[in-house]
């Protein structure tokens, strides 16, 4: 059987990213639940969790056990967060299809995150790239703060790029730029989608939005205007950032999804499904989480025509 | 003193559009303080109440006093919703700058909101333009439902147009697209400005999108890049649809202006006084409102560098 390629291929993160920031323990079962349902919907790639210190990221601090449970879907990638070589051990040992490092562009943004200067993350890399490759794994890079850092501000093409060009040299299998903390602008995503497809095929390309500001989904679509073609989001728009706090997370995967399908993109998503799913989310986390569309249904999903007007025609 | 034209004009609509589905009564005087503090902030169009049936609408049932009561800013215009000559006559006495007439695109819709037929509303507008021209005010009509009705789905551009040109036929002075309960995209955007474009100078066109699905932001953008120049706003993202509880309401006028001056437009407005009086909403509706920079700040509003970071440099 033979399908045809999808338009727009949107990953899901709410399970690593969308529970991170989560006050409230998420019961190991239920993040694999979670996945596992994630999983039937037909997402290519899943960030499943972070391979980083209990102590920096307790939420999360069951990845091996929740990688050891999940039922692995054929075609679906299974990723793992890790910020070191100690992180991206315990990620092979626990079968991840692929080591997701993060590295901030902002150097101050890296240090107050991971501890790290970009000399030792990059040393890092360096040696994580061959055990991945040789047990077949992927290594995909992300740059945080790509598009603006909440200490320093915005960061530079330049700096962007010049990264960029690190991780290649290294060897990696894909890049994703990251909206950190939701300081992107459509114009300015749209120059740094440009110029960074010059040097990367769309389709090892991922870009990362938060909806901090209101502006995920303006960004995600000035981003597929400029040729990028892979997308993380997160289910009901869960996730957050500690400097704006009330703030909405991830972009939703199911408003993005929503607005692929209305513009005619086809996603391999059944929107109705994750519409289901996401309503499971609030009691997962134990607050209302932020997408729309899950509260206001598909656009045509119509409305009965009210009784009195249809009695008086 | 001159000053230059404005890229964009956004008009805001939070005392009508916003306060109009709140259960909890807002006192006439913290409405006209509401609209004096939007008047200071420079706004060149505020829509002040609505002149409807105090029993439809009660929560803008003293749209009279609000409107004897504010204090007018030279430069602004100070609208009025009106559904009918009754309507007109007495925004007219109440000195309204402009009245803005409403019809559905759907006749179901404008059926179940309005109680009235298209010819009869039509019939009205023919009746409320001559008076309003020889006091001096201003007669803007709105397409509400023109991208979609939650009873009969999608409008064809054709229906849409027809109206346009019968509000053109009777003399108005603009015209308003309205997404009344967010069903829009971006594609479909495009395509109808651009189509109402051709009839219509882009000076007398508004788009009033509603974030029903997380789309408002993006709809206008769309808009904006095919040549629209007036936007709908309420501040805080207030208002919202009664076939989407839980959904949020109108564009929201801060991340609007946000958005425009990312992307270096000007609007004539204070972001920050926009949050500033963002803030004061909640303490008059009740309940937090859907905005998200008021939330987040202004993308460049920094943080401290985490003191452990200073000690180390």
């Amino acid at each position: 059987m033979r399908t045809a390629p999808l338009d727009i291929m949107i990953q899901e993160v709410a399970p690593r990213d969308g529970l991170q920031i989560e006050p409230k323990w998420v019961e190991t079962g239920d993040k694999i639940r979670l996945i596992n349902s994630l999983s039937t919907i037909g997402f290519g790639r899943i960030e499943v969790s972070s391979f980083v210190s209990p102590t920096a990221v307790p939420s999360l601090r069951d990845a091996a056990e929740v990688f050891a449970g999940i039922e692995r879907r054929p075609g679906t990638i299974y990723t793992a967060l890790v910020p070191n070589r100690r992180g991206a051990e315990r990620a092979l040992a626990a079968r991840a299809d692929e080591l997701n490092f993060v590295m901030s562009a902002s150097e101050t943004h890296h240090r107050a995150n991971m501890n790290m200067t970009h000399a030792d993350s990059l040393a890092s890399l360096a040696e994580i790239v061959k055990p991945a490759h040789e047990v077949g794994a992927l290594v995909n890079a992300t740059v945080a703060t790509a598009f603006g850092c909440p200490f320093e501000g915005v960061q530079p093409f330049k700096k962007v790029l010049d990264i960029i060009k690190r991780y290649l040299d290294l060897g990696v299998d894909g890049i994703t730029l990251a909206d950190t903390t939701g300081m992107a602008n459509p114009n300015q995503v749209s120059q740094l989608v440009a110029k960074t497809l010059i040097v990367l095929p769309a389709d090892q390309l991922t870009l990362h939005f938060h909806n901090t500001r209101g502006l995920g989904l303006v960004n995600a679509l000035s981003a597929y205007d400029t040729g990028a073609r892979r997308f993380d989001a997160a289910l009901g728009g869960l996730g957050g950032c500690p400097f704006a706090p009330g703030a909405t997370g991830n972009v939703c995967t199911e408003d993005l999804v929503n607005l692929c399908h209305e513009i005619g993109l086809t996603t391999g998503l059944d929107l109705q499904r994750l519409i289901d799913l996401s309503f499971r989310l609030p009691g997962l986390v134990g607050h209302e989480v932020p997408g729309q569309v899950a509260k206001a249904g598909r656009p045509l999903d119509l409305h009965p025509i009210p009784e009195r007007l249809r009695r008086s025609v």
